[in-house]
């Protein structure tokens, strides 16, 4: 099933910070990133904001004020593991498709159906189970690109 | 310092795998990549293989026989933290002069001077602290692409 999933290419390297502002200085002004786009994703408790370095993206994704986020997934994740390294995002250009595939197959899936991810663009997580321990994100974006 | 570092792009995202055979069937058959790199590093205790997908490079890292790895720090990762997303490498075109900016800035450095990395080129690592728990590598390729 070599590429039966439509994947395009890598959408962005997603990075879990403590705190927004401090994570924006270090990677635009340090490491020479462009932020690009800042989005509240209130369904999942966190503040999401994409920067662009040459071709490449990444995502910071930190969680609102502690009582709003304390039990998201994010929250989990940095009392667990610490920021870092969170996930990484293929571009579909049909994620309907891409997760009845997936289904098929018998792959773990966070997300059943798409939801909506920032910048318009619809999203659906799979379990880490699935892709070698990697939490990964497929990203259908609201233009293609 | 906007910039000051010369990154230019993110050469690939870094991905620790238990063993390689069954990481390359999960990308290449089940996620569309194609393996194009495929190396020992033996003074890492390491095998590395490198993807691509439309644009985008990734790398997956097995450590060699238990005999040989058990000590490195991948080896080291994977008992802590299980398989999954390792580290990001930026790359740069003078990592002499991006290491001595970071020198300089204070910034906490695994590799004072560059070392072999996959395909000729020279790299060197960042420490995670000093990255906001981000594991960070500067490549500068063989040949400038």
């Amino acid at each position: 099933m070599t590429g039966a999933l439509g994947l395009a290419t890598i959408d962005h390297t997603g990075i879990a910070v403590e705190e927004m502002e401090a994570a924006l200085a270090l990677y635009t002004e340090r490491l020479g990133f462009a932020a690009v786009h800042r989005e509240i994703v209130a369904e999942q408790g966190a503040e999401a904001a994409i920067l662009v370095l040459g071709g490449a993206r990444i995502e910071l994704v930190a969680p609102l004020g502690a009582g709003a986020a304390a039990g998201s997934a994010l929250a989990r994740f940095l009392a667990r593991r610490g920021p870092g390294l969170h996930h990484i995002a293929y571009r579909v250009e049909d994620i309907e498709r891409a997760l009845a595939t997936l289904s098929a197959a018998g792959v773990a899936l966070i997300d059943e159906r798409p939801r909506r991810g920032v910048q318009g663009s619809r999203v659906a997580f799979l379990h880490p189970s699935a892709c070698g321990g990697v939490l990964t994100e497929l990203v259908e974006p609201a233009t293609h690109t």
